[in-house]
């Protein structure tokens, strides 16, 4: 494959200042336009060794505008990106709409490298490979213009250009122990790119191969891509063409229907369970600190359900130290210049730590589809990536609660008259309560798909009867409990 | 000092239920008061081990309404913090303004143990609460509320405490082997906690001592303490007396006019000269990652004094991976939300790499001073508070670099036309920058007072005569060069 591009192709330098006057001018025109659209630019550099891929970011900055445009190396991890999922490093460096992101091997570097040292097979390869197709697509259905260049060398080029770098002192430094070892490894890194490249090669994200043996060349080509790519980006978008869903048979039995709303606990048992399973998380949240295990809790549930008693009992039973609890609202300004998980892979929690989310991912099926905030092709599309997230929290070993706080209707209009005669209550009641209780079926239906469509064996909906708050409560801390107590056995 | 508050005060259980349930309501009113102002609220939890600071947090928790309040623990530091100044880590974590922080530890568990195991002699622990003081000043001037608890257990209490947790099974865990070793420093962490306390109780910052022998006591006295406090803060404050400054005489002899803007350097020695630098800066650089020597750079100058080509001088010069650069213009909503240097610390360089500052915090005492962004009090205070970040940095052992690009009116006249009839330059001149020349005058005075207050010996500011561009540049990649190799020496 890689072959094909060794072209010997050479640029005079009389070509080139021609050329790259014209090629500023559309690149910064075509920054300006994107500037204030919804589109992150994210260009992914990469490439063997020697190739001059330094070079090639100094060009970039010099035609484009410094301002909103970044450059990040993913050469080593520092500790707090190893206490979290793989991708948190990449979540935390992405560009926001507007901006540019110049990412120096991201997420193909570290899969490669393991490939060609044997530390993972071929399908190991692959199943990363498809992850990061998922990943980039998800991104590009959220506006990113992602642009992956690839700069090769011919072995012999490859061996011409270090040696050149190291005769010199003043570039000696710029050679690495590490680049003769790729040097030496050049076949076997050409196999795993190659396979890493072709299982990414698609559509809407494709690799451009920019043979690196001319430098001139190799400039003017990597502009002419990006200027393309930009370009391409700001055309208007063909509509998403919506599949529609099965429609789900009415006479299907609902979940939600299903859990028994009368169950209850004495107020005796109550005191007496609460206490035990208090003291119990209390010391099984100290033991998953030693054992460096995380976990991640998402609490859901219809206004007044009651989550936030069940979220106290929970943390209350914790070392402050040990956990981490955010309520997630309307996003702000920041929030929505990323794609929406952003806010959420963000307060991943670090190994030994439990991150709490007050309301979570799911309001973009929930709340976010019911109101309109996102189309639905973007809702549809959200359950996948829901599971992608989660299924990338439990590869790293972070346990994920889900609880579904269910109550009926009659049992919510009553806890909202009583929250408005209670003063330190009384702010929790608002308006759009009220409107979203007139809403009720749409936002059941929401559910219903939501756990349908999400409760997976890794990482299930627990549902909870919410009617008696206390019954909840104990619900929740048993979970707690015998979840984390299975897992550090 | 502290036997002081021994006074075995016990509350009932009924009195407690009474009272909490007004503090309750008292809290959440000051809580929703603060939302839309101002004033962040740092909770600064401290004091000896066993007196319960975890049950505190959980009652604050339990009171306030846990949205836009978080809590941190500073009991170990991570690589990205150690890479980093100290109080980066402290930065970090601040509340933005209408939001709670309730920081364990915080910026005194530190230093007091350092003195407790002779790490630091008592002067250190001294420069060290100097530092924080002025730090906690700063956070007030700028909106503030900081409330600081200590709390309290006389030495016989604690051992029976930590026996008592020791002895059941159920709590055995929360005794750290720490917290025996604490309690045999009993006299050793009193006398340096009293110490750091005396240097660091202010009027507007004082320390409350609180018993924390009996739970309820120490419960209802937090949360009366942190009510009264967030009230005062509520209170209109009384308008800051400016101390009428010191009349710069007019026959003083002005830094910036004595710049010899005439020099120039030639075609050919140019081309010479930025070849050699380059390719030494690129050298330098790579030896600074090699002995974890960071390094901040300064842009500042006149609206087309030639900041970004400087810059991209420098930038080139060096592995993309090396530096990091960002262009600072009017501050997001998220960056309001917090004190004004908090964006810069936020970039603060990692050991071993350049963070450039295209603008920086400079600009509080130039365009904010100049278009009235900032109060008078507010630009005239931070000179010091600048110094102090800057003396941060250097404590650390980072390289401050600051330069200041100086052209005459004629220059930056003829550039403004220039720019103008250049395509790929003219989104580079807006009506901003006409308007910015008329206030030529009040910006140059700006300008001497800020290079006069803030040039010091560990941070000086470098004047570059910048009337051409080729000169300036050549000064600034010498400077580059200078400092770093008589720093890697």
């Amino acid at each position: 494959m890689f072959e094909a591009v060794e072209q010997d192709r050479k640029i005079s330098k009389k070509e080139f200042e021609e050329a790259q006057t014209q090629l500023h001018h559309d690149l910064l025109q075509a920054q300006f336009a994107l500037k204030d659209t919804r589109h992150p630019v994210i260009i992914i550099i990469d490439g063997v060794v020697g190739a001059g891929k330094g070079e090639v970011v100094h060009w970039l900055n010099e035609w484009l505008d410094p301002r909103g445009m970044d450059t990040h190396a993913f050469w080593d991890s520092s500790d707090e990106e190893d206490a979290r999922p793989r991708y948190w490093q990449f979540w935390r460096r992405l560009p926001e709409r507007g901006c540019i992101g110049i990412l120096f091997g991201s997420w193909y570097a570290r899969p490669i490298s393991q490939r060609v040292h044997g530390e993972i097979k071929d399908a190991d390869l692959e199943r990363k490979m498809k992850r990061v197709k998922f990943f980039e697509n998800m991104l590009i259905e959220d506006g990113a213009c992602i642009i992956k260049l690839w700069f090769h060398l011919s072995k012999s080029t490859q061996k011409e250009r270090l040696t050149t770098l190291d005769a010199n002192p003043k570039t000696r430094r710029r050679v690495l122990t590490s680049d003769w070892e790729h040097h030496k490894l050049y076949e076997k890194y050409s196999d795993a790119s190659e396979r890493a490249l072709k299982l990414t090669h698609t559509e809407r994200a494709p690799w451009h191969l920019i043979d690196a043996t001319d430098w001139r060349h190799r400039e003017l080509t990597t502009g002419q891509i990006v200027l393309q790519a930009m370009r391409d980006r700001l055309k208007p978008a063909t509509p998403t063409k919506v599949v529609a869903a099965p429609k789900s048979p009415d006479s299907k039995k609902s979940v939600l229907a299903g859990i028994d709303l009368t169950q209850r606990i004495g107020g005796g048992a109550y005191k007496e369970k609460l206490a035990e399973y208090q003291s119990r998380l209390n010391e099984l949240a100290w033991r998953a600190r030693d054992k460096k295990v995380s976990c991640a809790a998402v609490f859901e549930g219809w206004d007044a359900a009651g989550k936030g008693g069940a979220i106290r009992r929970v943390t209350r039973s914790m070392d402050p130290r040990l956990f981490h609890l955010y309520s997630f609202a309307a996003p702000t300004k920041e929030e929505l210049a990323q794609h929406y998980l952003w806010r959420f892979w963000r307060v991943a929690p670090k190994d030994g730590k439990m991150t709490v989310y007050d309301r979570s991912w799911y309001g973009r099926v929930l709340v976010e589809r019911v109101e309109g905030f996102a189309r639905e092709d973007e809702w549809r599309r959200a359950y996948d990536e829901i599971n992608e997230f989660e299924n990338q929290l439990v590869d790293h070993g972070t346990l994920v609660f889900k609880f579904w706080l269910q109550i009926d209707r009659d049992e919510q209009m009553a806890r909202f008259k009583a929250r408005e005669k209670i003063a330190h209550k009384r702010h929790k009641i608002t308006d759009e309560d009220w409107r979203n209780r007139e809403k009720w079926d749409a936002y059941e239906h929401a559910v219903e798909e939501m756990i349908e469509r999400t409760s997976t064996k890794r990482a299930p909906w627990t549902l909870v009867a919410a009617n008696q708050k206390k019954f909840a409560r104990i619900q929740v801390l048993k979970t707690f409990c015998d979840q984390l107590e299975k897992r550090l056995k």
